[in-house]
């Protein structure tokens, strides 16, 4: 099942909406098929180990990260295709909450006489799942919010200066981490500020993340962000006083647009969210600026931080990481615990969970 | 002298004015004396261990992490005991920049017929001693900012509530490092909102750091900090508008008052720091707060920065862990590189050196 879980994870940020699985097929102590969720979210992890097992299959136990699908979708059911290669028992770490799903592929293996064990590793399937399981249970994606910051908290000069803060090393990780998620996504003062192409580089990911701007007026600068809708989508959400001219403009270079409430804040989290989890999306890394972060940490809606902090001081009055959250109370600060933290090149990353 | 330089690590913050000296006596592959300068300075790490190799000091080799000490002080000279213990060979690895010293003591060995070898892992020594170096080079102590902050930088919400943002293993390892150095400095700002006593509590230090309260108008709180000064000592750094009624009140419960020079901001870092180093302090620990470390900042006198990072988010509107720097351009930045990071508890320590 671990080797499972780590092909699964191979498959996060490439097949949303559909969850990143993992199966391993074992005959007699061989493995005999390896499969992970394909980019685009097909074909289905058991589909491939499945092949790849051939006539290995009969009489194998096939270990899954999820339970195998039940319905047809595009393609037909996982449950079905173990039951006709004869496999003889499969290991799941986790029902599937999708409603079409739900326990109904594991009943449909034991009415066809498998040996069914559920809930192996289970909580290690969830924390690899989160962003599937926080679409299907709360409607909106898993949110990572990254920090870049100076060790006093800082991510600008008071003059908007802040290229580099953190070194080549910690920059290079967050194009691999922006390549893990299904999109990036980014304020309008960010957008503003530094008309950041927010593609992956550096290496070629399978699949670019989607490019979200969340943008009140879209009052957005016309350059290099405009100028890159040939490399990945961009979708653009806005409210209702966003000019016509300027959807106009974005439309018609083929940007998404997403119209949502705004209050005296802007757009407001919650639905933003919500309309991001309608269109399919798990996994999602906020990469700023101070103003949205802390817009959607007083939504209570960062479930992960991802810290990277630099070696070098720039006081009070640089421009901050997070903006306000008017706080009253120490007990009311949103908590995080610590899941990893490591030396990346230069820098310290540090990764936490709600 | 691996094994030399983690005895005089027992010394540091136990033996000022003096440097922190380790010391290991060999006599045919058997270490017979090891030693380590003890807490006010005296015994030196020499004199433990030849006491305690005795008569196996003869024609033995003894690793020292700095040059013996050629003068006639307080105790007689390292080098004479050497000599007089029947040493073979010395392994030192540095001279000892004390103009005392300055290659005496080596000269004196090798006058006597003791082979002698200079330099080894003189890097590591150097980085052991630099409170002691820094005191001797540059006439003032060594200068650690400890830097306890949300993982936005901060350290107090707007009204002031900062208990607790880290959890207790920090604040324990906070005390383990007051016992590492000469003394615990801290702005007037701070003494006045927390009333801080600054003592290392939670085991029995050999030595309580000397505490230094930086306050230009010398007024601080009269409470705890006043009624402590059997547990430490304690030094106050004002200036001369310091009302004559505040120095007696201090004089009198014991503290040293020391005048210096101020300017807009308050007290000069720079003669500060000389005062501190005149007076023999090698390593001093700042904790605080963000306007005074600023200041130490700006004045380019910090050598050291210890952070502790929580999982918590407090935002833009929350107290600061450090002060304006007014910086113009990032390569003007103060910058330091990562010594070490780590888990403590349920948050993250890095440390990072000028």
């Amino acid at each position: 099942m671990r080797l499972a879980l780590s092909l699964a994870a191979r498959g996060l940020g490439n097949v949303w909406p559909n969850p990143a699985v993992g199966c391993v097929i074992v005959n007699q102590g061989r493995i005999v098929g390896r499969g992970w969720t394909q980019p685009g979210g097909r074909p289905h992890a058991e589909r491939r180990a499945l092949d790849q097992a051939g006539a290995a299959a009969r009489g194998a136990t096939a270990y899954v990260t999820l339970e195998p699908c039940a319905h047809h979708g595009k393609t037909p059911p996982c449950a079905e295709g173990l039951v006709a290669a004869g496999v003889a028992r499969v290991v799941s770490a986790m029902t599937d909450p999708d409603p079409r799903v739900a326990g109904r592929g594991h009943a449909m293996l034991r009415a066809a006489g498998v040996l069914v064990d559920e809930g192996v590793l289970e909580a290690e399937a969830r924390a690899l799942q989160a962003g599937f399981l926080s679409r299907i249970e709360r409607g909106r994606p898993w949110v990572a919010l990254k920090l870049a910051s100076s060790f006093d908290g800082r991510i600008a000069l008071a003059n908007g200066e802040s290229q580099w803060i953190t070194g080549p090393e910690a920059r290079a990780r967050v194009h691999a981490l922006r390549a893990k998620f299904d999109a990036v996504l980014v304020g309008g003062g960010t957008a503003r500020a530094d008309d950041p192409l927010l593609t992956v580089r550096g290496f070629r990911p399978l699949r670019q993340p989607v490019r979200v701007v969340a943008s009140a007026r879209l009052d957005l600068p016309r350059g290099r962000l405009a100028g890159s809708l040939d490399q990945a989508p961009l979708w653009l959400a806005h409210g209702a006083e966003a000019p016509q001219e300027a959807r106009r403009f974005w439309q018609d270079l083929g940007a998404e647009l997403i119209e949502l409430p705004c209050d005296a804040g802007g757009l407001q989290a919650a639905p933003l969210l919500q309309a991001l989890g309608a269109r399919g999306l798990t996994r999602v890394f906020c990469e700023g600026g101070g103003q949205f972060a802390a817009s959607l940490m007083r939504a209570g809606m960062v479930d992960e931080l991802i810290g990277f902090t630099a070696g070098v001081g720039l006081g009070a009055d640089a421009r901050p990481a997070l903006g306000a959250l008017v706080l009253d109370r120490l007990t009311n600060a949103p908590r995080f615990d610590l899941v990893e933290v490591t030396r990346v090149g230069c820098d310290v990353m540090h990764r936490w969970r709600r």
